[in-house]
């Protein structure tokens, strides 16, 4: 699956509590901006949607996590995400000197999705990104061309429609994508360390995970709630060819230091 | 100025007015997707972001039939125009089967342009584009890699901050920078026929004007408020490389029935 021919590529999720402070954002897209290496920026807003939601009298509502996405609120995050932030996460990494470009989904049609089946739940305006179908040649073309690609969580489905997608699917599916053309890294960054034994305890950061760590945690309830699709997904990357998925705090992009999840303690040796 | 070897451009600039009614944007939409040759499209969208100004409690303030763009103006302005309105209109184009891709002139740093000083009026974080610094390469890449840009007219300023810009305006800048590259045709597509003899009466547009004419009909009031800076925009764009401007209804498109400007007459005959 390695081969050295490949260059890396660095897939960076930045979630919607650090976009939220601007000072917290600002001082990350300076770090993202001095990566090396090909990369990319996919970022979250839901917490300046749902408060542009209060503003606008559109009511939230969330099932498992999930936003419950009518014609209204469709509006409503397509506005917010691709526009206000996304936007502005541009201008202000073209102000460093890197030359960023803001994408959607639906623009080059660089991911299709599929609307999600109204059983059990009807989430309405909402989609699963076909990984298989993301247009890795174009997003390579623009890498390659010396753009960085800044993705919005929306999507479509390709019959005209824009659909709200979650930000950690729409990363997992771009370094799955383009993990054929690269050594990929998947970056989740959020507002803590990373996986941590005690949540309240920042010390207590779990450097690496493998797959049967991973089933030890979930057994002692450290894996749990919001993150065990985290977790999941993240193997599953791996299992699709990404190379290595770390789980950390905005702050340490360049140190690297999180989680790192890693298929068996023996390959992460071997590297 | 005309080479042969130059490929033909069409600039199409498409005002507020469809925008706002989805049927008619739609039939557009139909049209410029059939329109063949390479093509780039310019959006307006006033009238949804004055709309939207009222649910969210924002006054709107014009002078000269410019918004005065404060903070919130702005934010306002690029969630409605870079957010909902380009990627409805990408999307759309996509299920038609183009290959769209949504822009602000901050994305691949297409359209630097330069804040408005704030005397006379201080329009806030407005902007008008440098045509010069227009990134045509970048564009030009795009459009031959078969991909069709769609901007909204929101730019940067370089420094991190987005700029409100006029739709028209960004459709003369991007037309101009590309004449080097192109045979290029600016669109100014609207909710009527062209320069009308009879602003009142559709049958009375006026097939073509040259230079000399338009000064007759500026004196007869025939072009007059808003047609003015549109007329003389159209003539600097003539006098910068472009070959061709035409004022016409948004269903006359393919038809390109309207009102041609060329820099003469004699020019005109020559094609």
């Amino acid at each position: 699956m390695l081969s050295k021919n490949k260059e890396h590529l660095s897939v960076v999720k930045i979630g919607g509590n650090i976009v939220d402070h601007p000072e917290a954002l600002e001082s990350f897209l300076s770090d993202f901006h001095r990566l090396e290496g090909w990369k990319l920026l996919v970022h979250g807003g839901g917490v300046m949607a749902s408060r542009m939601a209060v503003r606008l009298g559109i009511e939230t509502k969330m099932v498992q996590g999930r936003r419950i996405t009518d014609a209204e609120t469709l509006k409503l995050v397509t506005m917010v995400y691709a526009g206000w932030i996304n936007k502005n996460i541009v201008a202000s990494l073209q102000k460093k000197g890197c030359n960023a470009l803001g994408l959607s989904g639906a623009d080059g049609n660089t991911i299709p999705a599929l609307r999600r089946p109204p059983v059990p739940v009807d989430y309405g305006f909402v989609g699963d990104p076909c990984p298989e179908k993301v247009n890795a040649d174009f997003i390579s073309q623009l890498i390659e061309g010396k753009i960085t690609p800044v993705f919005c969580a929306i999507t479509h489905d390709g019959n005209g429609s824009l659909l709200n997608t979650n930000a950690d699917t729409v990363a997992y599916s771009l370094a799955t994508a383009l993990s054929g053309k690269y050594h990929t890294t998947l970056y989740y960054c959020f507002e803590k360390e990373g996986v941590l034994k005690d949540v309240s305890d920042p010390e207590s950061l779990i450097p690496s995970i493998n797959r049967e760590e991973r089933e030890a945690y979930k057994q002692q309830g450290i894996i749990a709630g919001g993150m065990i699709p985290k977790i999941d997904n993240s193997f599953q990357a791996i299992e699709q060819g990404v190379s290595e998925v770390i789980i950390l705090h905005a702050k340490n992009l360049l140190s690297k230091k999180g989680t790192v999840l890693r298929e068996s303690n023996r390959a992460s040796q071997k590297e």
